[in-house]
């Protein structure tokens, strides 16, 4: 079984995507997240060329990755300069990283054109970098740009400038398709070149997806004898992205009988994938392969009554290997089994022909038809069928709310306040606070009025919170006001929930999603409490 | 020049996908479209499978096409039938279109398991129904569904499906990857040796992308002899889709020297895939190859730079041959090129040691590390470089706004109420609006203030609102504290434009953006007069 290993450049090349902007936090997050789902390494970014980039390189220092090692990715160095001088190089250094990447000119119209060189000098600055390199850190690994486009215009310059990485001691060379115009046949005989050239070198393919064949470059590449795939999670990346590790990985894994992250991790993919789309807070693309949310989703009648006999019919994996689910899109009889099983896992018992199932079925499709999205809430979905089971406590009811946001010239940011009036066990609690905006302030007075009745509840911290405007009503009514749906997530020592509220209203909506997840935490504790685990 | 014939299945295949809904006049603007692309075949529908589809065939009859030939689609005859009496080749028949194009299976375990027939019945099957058709229309295409899978398990039985189909007179032998599944260098394989087994025969490719290979696999069955691929335009289809035409098509006509449509008409490839979107109401995929909105934008500075000098270091085909155009994104990776470059676009001439350009580079590193956006909002990008050049008129400047929402038990929603104070040319306005929301009510009662004075901002409409909430932020302060950026599109009877605002609270950040899209329109507006073009 043969071995390739993943170079993870979300955070560095992924993080040149249009929409794409993350923190240095974000960054840390994914990259502990990478960690856990096996890659081999993590480029993590160009230090020096950002403040983003400096911030994350000095919080990582110190962090422990089970099975990752950390990159930091740069150029050769400036030609008017000289390694030891050069400032570039000793941003790398800084990073302390155990890997370093750097990246070299090997198509000879680059090397005189962008970078404005003769072809000699250039090889001198990859050969002088590398050897630089080498001894102050573990591993050096050299990223030729441009190498396809080089090989096609220059074969025997293209690969002089591998064969200098090489020799300077660079433990891999990568071939890079950096405008992604390479054709797979076209990548095929380039490989078999370089292989033939340099027997017994460590290659690496780095494919970009502009003609939409990165993934199929990258595993024609190993096929011919790569050891190392670089891409990005959801193939991220400047224009059209890098090769997508989420079909990378699989595709070798399952497919090609490769040894990549193990078959293990793989069913966390869907998690990895869907864990970078939202702290990068990119809507994901559905129709996406293995882990998006239509790649195993049936819609056609022969299809569905096919896979229903055999599965392998109509899907080309089990979807349970990368952490998905088959789907069957909704049809009437599909509804009302999606309620009985989402009922079941929640731990209620329902009978088919039970009367609460249609009351159920109705109001789903009635809420989802005004923009309600009960999938990704399953905290509010929990709610609803208490209420419709006639299980659901009151903990407090609703009299009144008034928020007041107020600026003047002088004022950096709004003044905000909110006063609540709610009934809580038989008693009239009127409370005001001020908050970072009219939402954090509601809430802060909500709990005031409840906090003397449930202590409990100050253990409960608001995670997440998201907005999404709902499209099909803006045209209808012009942008602001439009339906907004909005998404909380609390947590407490337990667990994490999410609710929901949909609103012309962003402060109502907001308003039903944090009383959600209030009253998802005080029955919670009441059932903890009843079962004797607190 | 090998001539490769499109065959467009976006109306019946396409249709398959999650989110798709097209109506029957929807279906015929579409196939106008793909007509004027200069598409060889369109596949419509299967014609009696459901009552759109019945309405498109009645509605399309006497429509004429300059280069594409219509087809239907259906399968081979049920096994308790006969061709004459099968209502699927009858409805297939009935639909007049001069191409029918039949699937049947050249899978074993399928023709068992799926269709429950004997190997020998399937192959019947196939005869008798190809058989039937030939004489009654213009041309017989055969679909081989599962072809790939077929092959992998009994080469054999696989090609004497095709074998049969052949005999029987189809004119053409199409090989399906209906799952997706399969290797590029399986696809190959198995295209040898359909080659080889059945010189002469007229082959097509029919390829889904569950394994992200679509494009790849069918550019891989033309280098190896078909002459005909079918796909999707924006590679719509069940699942993950079908291959992408709009990937395919540029591939095979700029890369690997075949003719389709023509070099002409590929330039309508950008305006097709867009008509396409929008008809179905799809949100365009930013990162797509050729035809994305990102497929040509540039953010980092090294490449910026380097375009600027040459555009082939990096853009694999020159933008404007599918109808695209370069781009040039703002962000903290930028550097004084893109902004040089942004300016110029705008038309502000910048000298490259400007000192503007410094104190520019500056403004936008530390907004964007609050969470500014400038790439996704180019007017409150032109708003700051005015400021930065001196050049901003004053409209109107603030004084105070005042927002309130109210609710009680009894209302449905809140009462929302903006109050609003600014000077303009010397006068205080004060006014107030109720809303839709807070957002809503401080437009409206902002516009209610300075519609006097400046009567065209009637003109006015908001057409899209986005908040997103920076996840950075959540974990510092909690949700309901964290920062939001709200991006706003407004556009009048000329144009559309994007602006921005970023604040811990939801209702200033509005503002902000708010307050840029009316400055911009009241600039537009001044421009356009002193040009003389109003």
């Amino acid at each position: 079984m043969r071995k390739v290993t993943i170079y993870d450049t979300t955070l560095r090349d992924g993080a040149q995507a249009e929409e794409m902007n993350l923190t240095a936090q974000d960054k840390v997050r994914i990259a502990h997240k990478l960690d856990e789902l096996g890659i081999h390494y993590i480029e993590a970014g160009w230090p020096g060329s950002n403040p983003t980039d400096a911030t994350f390189f000095e919080q990582i220092k110190g962090h422990t990755f089970k099975n990752a090692r950390l990159a930091a990715f740069g150029s050769t160095h400036l030609t008017r300069s000289t390694p030891e001088k050069d400032k570039n190089l000793a941003a790398l250094l800084e990073a302390h990283t155990p890997v370093v990447t750097i990246f070299g000119k090997s198509w000879d119209m680059h090397a005189t054109t962008a970078l404005g060189v003769s072809l000699e000098r250039n090889l001198e600055l990859i050969h002088n970098s590398v050897t630089y390199l080498v001894p102050r850190v573990d591993e050096v690994i050299f990223d030729a740009e441009h190498f396809f486009d080089g090989y096609r215009h220059n074969p025997e310059y293209a690969l002089k400038a591998l064969k200098t990485a090489l020799d300077a001691g660079a433990a891999r060379l990568v071939l890079c398709d950096t405008n992604g115009g390479t054709l797979t046949a076209s990548v095929a005989e380039a490989v078999k070149a370089v292989v033939a050239a340099l027997p017994g070198a460590e290659i690496g393919i780095h494919a970009h997806n502009d003609s939409e064949l990165a993934v199929a470059n990258s595993l024609e590449a190993v096929r011919l004898g790569a050891s190392q795939v670089q891409g990005t999670i959801n193939g991220y990346g400047e224009r059209c992205g890098n090769a997508n590790l989420c079909s990378v990985i699989p595709n070798l894994e399952l497919k090609m009988g490769m040894k990549t992250i193990g078959h293990e991790n793989l069913k966390r993919l869907l998690a990895t994938s869907h864990f970078v789309s939202e702290t990068a807070n990119l809507r994901p693309f559905m129709r996406q392969p293995f882990v998006g949310a239509s790649a195993f989703a049936h819609k056609g009648g022969i299809h569905v009554s096919a896979i229903l006999k055999d599965s392998t019919t109509y899907e080309h994996i089990h979807p349970e290997s990368v952490g998905n689910a088959q789907r069957v899109l909704l049809s009437d009889q599909a509804g009302r089994s999606n309620i009985l099983f989402k009922a079941k896992e929640l731990g209620y018992e329902l009978g088919k022909s039970d009367a609460t199932v249609d009351t159920l079925l109705q109001e789903l499709k009635l809420k989802e038809s005004m923009g309600y999205e009960y999938s990704v809430a399953d905290a509010s979905f929990e709610l609803m069928l208490q209420k419709a089971l006639g299980l659901k406590k009151d903990y407090f009811s609703f009299r009144h709310f008034f928020v007041v946001d107020a600026k003047r010239e002088e004022d950096p940011e709004p003044f905000t306040e909110a006063t609540v009036i709610i009934n809580v066990m038989g008693q009239v609690e009127h409370t005001a606070a001020t908050g970072m905006g009219p939402v954090n302030a509601l809430d802060r007075a909500l709990r005031k009025g409840l906090e003397r009745f449930y202590p409990k509840l100050s253990e409960i911290r608001l995670l997440d919170f998201k907005v999404r405007v709902l499209s099909g009503a803006v045209r209808d009514t012009g942008g602001t006001a439009s339906f907004v749906r909005v998404l909380i997530e609390t947590g407490d020592k337990h667990e994490r929930w999410t609710t929901m509220g949909v609103s012309h209203n962003i402060i109502e909506a907001s308003w039903q999603a944090v009383v959600d997840a209030i009253d998802y935490k005080l029955f919670r504790d009441d059932k903890r409490r009843a079962q004797g685990v607190e």
